[in-house]
């Protein structure tokens, strides 16, 4: 068998999330789908991580196994003629039958984009949360240095999540501005459910004056969701890059 | 009765262009209801200049005239909150009773995007003309000075135009790369119908030395649609400002 990884990007407008659910359009249905008519049989594949409804992929990265013996090279424009076109394979590799798309991940960039003009960019409207209040960004950026490091993020993630061990490595959070475009680049080791999107929504109120960047430590050292402000909207989020070694 | 100036941004995908038509989805149509809503009274807006079905625009400049007593800084809002996620009003002026969105425009400057990436970017995939071919940018360029300055621009006009002088004034062609997205700007006193379509459609062909940069003063000199490249796919097109004094 072979395995093959794929650098997938999408438009995450109108997919409910990656996940296949039963009836639903998802990131994974119509790429097995599409896969397994390429390959003429069955193709399960592994993401390197979930993305919700509404969220973006820059470069996803998934894996399957077959034994088709398609060069490698060909297939992302075997598979791009025949998906949707809110669906790209960016590149294909073939790679050791010990890769696995998930489990070789080292970590993973995210970046959440926020439209901070008075009247909404219709062009950046599907990828960019409009945010149209002043903000301050330098207790913004403060308050970032804050969250880098290794953190228990339970404050950062959504409450309920069935995950034990909440602490994490975060690189970096970064923020830059082009116009009226402000990027949060989160860089990370592993990520929890819906913890960009806090990070987010935290840093706004920051910026709005409504959480100062001192009481980060804090909200941190209380793993207590209720603490962090609310989840930014999906559709701000991109998967940017999956990092391997 | 006060003469109210919009600038106004649309993403064209969803639009069978700007003009109305009976049936169809348009974006006078779906502005002059909206503005009919908010000021109960029958509105006629008159546009800058018309946009095809599919092509966009960052500031198309239309006006109208009412005499409700709406402020007019609060024009904006009270038309996006009615106005569907794909048209936005970004700014509202009140202007002497003898402007004219048409008439009165100096110049316009169009944006013609090309997406050079291998495979299609999704995020650039509605508003730039996916074209993965090698392309040498400089012959582009020195096509692109021969365009500039006073010509009879028949050979860059779609057949069959009933408008009598082509002679248009084009102040510059300019090519600009960011990554793999190639943006040909053109600005000038007035464009003929698919124009910069026609003019993309050209360089396009120069970079792929179909047609030599030379070769571009005897096309101008024909008059024969026939001698210039195809007409470009609209969605790359973005009407980018409208010149007034």
């Amino acid at each position: 068998m072979r395995n093959i990884k794929l650098t997938i990007a999408y438009d995450g407008t109108n997919f409910h999330g990656f996940q296949v659910q039963p009836n639903l359009r998802t990131v994974q249905g119509v790429l097995e789908e599409v896969i397994g008519r390429v390959a003429q049989h069955p193709v399960s594949i592994i993401g390197s991580g979930r993305t919700d409804a509404g969220v973006h992929a820059r470069a996803q990265v998934v894996n399957f196994e077959t034994d088709v013996r398609i060069p490698v090279e060909k297939w992302p424009i075997a598979l791009n003629t025949r998906l949707p076109d809110d669906l790209v394979v960016t590149a294909a590799e073939e790679m050791p039958p010990d890769f696995h798309s998930r489990f070789s991940a080292k970590g993973k960039v995210y970046r959440y984009q926020i439209d901070l003009s008075a009247s909404p960019n219709v062009f950046t409207r599907l990828y960019a949360y409009h945010y149209p209040y002043p903000l301050r960004i330098e207790p913004m950026i403060e308050a970032a240095r804050h969250l880098a490091g290794r953190h228990d993020f339970t404050s950062f993630c959504a409450a309920n999540t069935p995950v034990e061990n909440k602490v994490r490595l975060l690189h970096h959070v970064e923020l830059t501005r082009e116009d009226h475009l402000l990027t949060i680049t989160c860089r990370g080791e592993g990520f929890l459910y819906n913890m960009v999107r806090i990070i987010a929504g935290t840093l706004l109120d920051v910026g709005r004056d409504r959480i100062s960047p001192d009481a980060i430590p804090t909200i941190l050292s209380a793993c207590d969701r209720t603490q962090a402000g609310v989840t930014a909207p999906a559709h701000g989020l991109t998967m940017w890059e999956v990092l391997y070694e």
